[in-house]
Order: structure tokens, then sequence, then C-alpha cells
């Protein structure tokens, strides 16, 4: 027996899965984190938005994560490493390589060391954990699945790559429609089973429920896994005020026909959890969340700082 | 009509062909190109060093090559770039990965780039050009062959790959024999057949006999094209004073069973020749050197700066 309380040893903490994409999500991972005992939280990470370049395998949600996880994240812009340097990246530019996507010199350790492992025929699973340990993670952060998928946005402009999209083309196309590449061929991980299984509590992070959560519950066999799961399950607005408080999901809401509010989002959910988590500033959308057959639950959602992060996470865990 | 003087137009400056290693063969390979005019020079480069690190393929003498042509290298070490930075390297050691080669933040640029235009097709010729290019060379620096070959060492602990000899195990074994795995399905590149056809001029730089020169002079066709060419042909001595002016070029002389000396050397390149350059110090062995059917030189071969390298490039040009 040793001292930290276990799940299911009547602790009150219990065992979590967060569902997540990058900055937000992983701001919400901190938090939790730090509210919980060690080893006590899984993070399903969305790998919708990888891609390749210069040959190097590029996860740009799931190293958030690692990097938020392990404090070395960037304070103000959240992805990215802090103290990093650009060095090689300016040589790439002078070399004429492709540079829209910034690669820093630390970052590309990471590329480096995946891409690898990767070729050497360990699964991504596998070497997230490698990454993690190296961080001296406690927090297990589990790449939705092992296959590569790719989200793709129908635009009028056609169909582009998420990155195309995000970064290269500064997210300034009108989306008409989602898809996952490589979805049906994919399949839950062992890994992300049993961690809903074992799980009291699931949360879906303040992510953008197009892009970072739609991904990852499109996972053949996890999206079941979730339903069948007795766990508490929570999801976050990521809208606050008729506004994203990071990214394009209001955009999104918008071009996709949905309700830019709050609101529109816990439709999005409908079905998928137990609670639906509205800012503050939404309360007047409760009774409306309430009716979709949610528990509406009114909370400070925006995480401005570790204080804020910590004291929405340990409202989570409050039943 | 432009000012350039150009080969066979009855101008001094020979078009001029250097076989070369890494960091001596560079330093001579820069005396060369400030002594001809611009684009007068091609440098064959050894890639028997070759090797793979992270998924990167590494050409170290032919980066060597790039970076002290384009007055970038390292001033004091020889490898790598000025100003280099290390901060991708520190990540790696983090994440535990091989760190045993140096990899500077900067100098990754030119693997990334490499490695990525290599799995899209392109020859190490061709990508060795754009990188040139890139530098602003107008020297043309030609790999000895497109295929991989790889220069490895019989020693008393089996066969070792030249960089885990040279770099991990840092020159400590007693090497018996060399051979160059892959060797027999390489070719000659047109590129490189047609800077032997033309060249008036055709220099062994003094770098290693073994490793760096023979490499190159195996190379399927070379050596026949070389031994064709109605070039004037001269290799400088490595060997100074019975010591190598860098690297494990004498060890190899004696564990091989050569003489340890500029004689044992111009041993090695007789029938390759027709000139052999001595030092200052080896002016005895000159009557040797000529016993040998090779016509003797005797000049100041050690290249401790810019004006010395320079000096020599002259010596050489002229008949």
């Amino acid at each position: 027996m040793n001292g930290l309380p276990r799940s299911g040893d009547g602790s009150p903490e219990p065992s979590c899965v967060l569902l997540s994409g990058g900055v937000g999500g992983a701001r919400m991972a901190a938090g939790l984190q730090e509210a919980l005992p060690p080893g006590r939280l899984s993070v399903l990470g969305n790998t919708g938005d990888d891609f390749e370049l210069l040959g190097l395998r590029v996860c740009p949600d799931l190293d958030t994560l690692l990097y938020t996880l392990a404090g070395r994240a960037h304070p103000d812009q959240g992805w990215g490493l802090q103290n990093e340097t650009w060095q090689c990246m300016h040589a790439l530019e002078e070399l004429g390589a492709p540079c829209w996507f910034q690669l820093g010199d630390r970052d590309l350790a990471t590329h480096l060391v995946r891409t690898e492992a990767l070729k050497q025929g360990r699964s991504l699973t596998g070497v997230t954990a490698d990454l993690a340990r190296a961080l001296g993670l406690k927090t297990r952060v589990l790449p939705m699945c092992d296959e590569a998928v790719g989200t793709r946005l129908r635009t009028r402009e056609g169909l582009l790559d998420f990155q195309d999209y995000f970064v290269r083309r500064g997210q300034r196309d009108r989306v008409l429609e989602v898809e996952f590449a490589g979805i049906r061929q994919a399949r839950a991980t062992r890994e992300v089973l049993e961690a809903l299984a074992q799980a009291e509590l699931v949360v879906l992070a303040p992510s953008n429920p197009f892009v970072s959560i739609a991904p990852i519950l499109a996972v053949p066999g996890l999206g079941q896994a979730l339903a069948q799961s007795a766990a508490r399950k929570i999801a976050v607005s990521p809208i606050v005020g008729g506004r994203a408080l990071k990214g394009p999901a209001a955009a999104m809401l918008e071009s996709m026909g949905h309700e830019v509010s709050a609101l529109g989002v816990a439709r999005l959910y409908s079905g998928v959890v137990d609670e639906f988590v509205l800012d503050l500033e939404d309360e007047h959308l409760a009774p409306a969340v309430a009716s979709l057959g949610m528990m509406p639950r009114v909370l400070p959602t925006v995480m401005s700082g570790p204080r804020e992060r910590l004291a929405l996470a340990r409202a989570l865990i409050r039943p």
C-alpha cells in the first residue's frame, strides 16, 4: 500500500480522461494534472492535425500537451517551447526550404526522435509515452489512435489539409464541411480503451468541437467505449459570450449552420455528455442546455492563468 | 565574350578538379577557388563517410566542402559552421537520443533539406548543387557518386562503420583493412566524368589516402576517366615530417604496413599522378619520389591560414 489515494479506494479524486486538442485543451490538462494525484489523468490527444514537414512527423496537439504538462510550453503563445531558438529555421529559409510552419530548434528534437522511432516500427502511442517519460510526466498522453488520420476542410477553394487551412492560409477560408481522411482504417488503441474503461470522469476540453474533439470521437471503437463508460461525462464550452476564446470555432459554427453560442456547442454534444459547463457570462443559456437533457453547470471557464485553470479543474472534479 | 579568362582560351588559369575529403581537402579547395577564376574549379567529394543519423542523411565531407567554400566553416575546428548553436542537440540529449555526432542547429537545416530532396527522388549530385547554389557558390561540389557507399574498417573489434570508428570510438582502433561497401553498384556520374574530361589540372588533396581519396578513385569508371585524362595530375602529401597534419593517416599507414612518411603516400599514388608535392620539411625524400616516376615538388604545404592556402594553390596551378 502506498499513501496515494487510488481510484475505487474511496478517495475523492476520480480517475480522469480528458479529450483534448491543442492550446486550450492543454491548459485544462495542466489544471487537471495539478488537481489530481499523480498518474490519475489520461489525456486523449487529437492527431487529425498531424502532418509531415521536411520528412518529419509533426503532431502539434500531442506536442502542445506534452510541453504544457511538463511546464515547458511558451507561456503566452500556448504552442511551442519557452526559451525556444530558431537557428535551424533561419538556415532553412536561406536554403529555400518551406518555412510556413515554425520549427523551433528544441522542438525539432521531438520531431526527429518521433519520426525515427516510427520508422523503426514503434507505435505513435509508444513513442508518445517515451517522450512523456523523458519529460518526467506522470500523466499519460495518448494519441487518439496509432493510424494516420488527416483532418481536411471543404472550402470554396477546395479540400484543404488542416495545417494548410490553419497555419499557411491563416484560417481565412470559410469551412463548409470537415472530414477525417483515413478514419475508417483507424482503431481505438488498447491504451485508450483501458483509460476509458477505468475512468470515473471524462472531460471534453474546451477545444474546437469540429477539428479537435470530433476526430477523437470519430475513431472507430472510441465513441462506443465512451458511450458504454459509467463515468461522469462533462463538456466545457469553448464558446464564451458568443465568441471563441481562441481559434476558428465560432466561425466554423456559423459557416456550418450552427448557432454561434455555447448552446450551439451543447447541441453538438447532446447525447455524448451528461453535464455541460457554461461560462458565467452564459448563465442565461442554462435552461436551454437543461432542455437538451444535460445538466448545465455555470463556472468561470476562462483559464487566464495557472490559478484559474486549477480552480476550474477542481470544480469539474467535484460532482 | 566576357572578360573572364576561360579554359582553352590561352589564359594561364586551368580548369581544375580537386579530389577531396573533409577539413584539409576543403582548405585546399578554398585556396584553389580563390586562385582560379569563378567557376573554374570542380571538387569531387568523398561520400564514403556518409551515414544516417535520426533518419537524416549526413554527408560530412560534402558539408565541410560547402561550408568552407562559402566562407562559413568554423574557423578553428574545420568542420561545422561558424556561430553555430546546439539547442536541438541539448534537447535530443534530454530525450535520450543518440548524441555521439554533433548536430548544430544551422547544420541540421542542410541535413533536413538534403534528406527530403533525396526522398523526393533528387540525386545526391542534384541536391548538392542546390545547396551550393543556395550558399552562393560558383565552385561545383560533386559527390563522388550518387549511390550510397559505406567505408568500413576492419579492426580487432570487427568491421566498423567509418563514423563509428572516427567519431564514436575516437579513432582508437588499429585499422587492418579498409573496404567500401556498395562500391561495385556505384557509377561515376555524368557530372564527374565531364569535369574530368575538361580538366587541365587534377589535384589529389592532402586528405587521408585510405578513407578520403581511395573511395573516390574506387568508384567504377572514375579511376579510368582520371587515367585517360590529359590533365596534369598532382597529389599533395598529407604526411609532413612523418606525421599526419590531422586525423589518423599516419596511424593507418603504419597499421597497414606502409612507410609512415610522405614517401609511403607517394608509393600509394604511383601511377595515378605525375607530380607529388612534398613539404619543405621532407625535401630529402625528393629523390626517392622521383625514382617512383613522379616529379617531386617541394612547397610549403601547411595551410595554417588563408594566406598559406592561397599561396599553395597558386604554386600548384603554375606548371
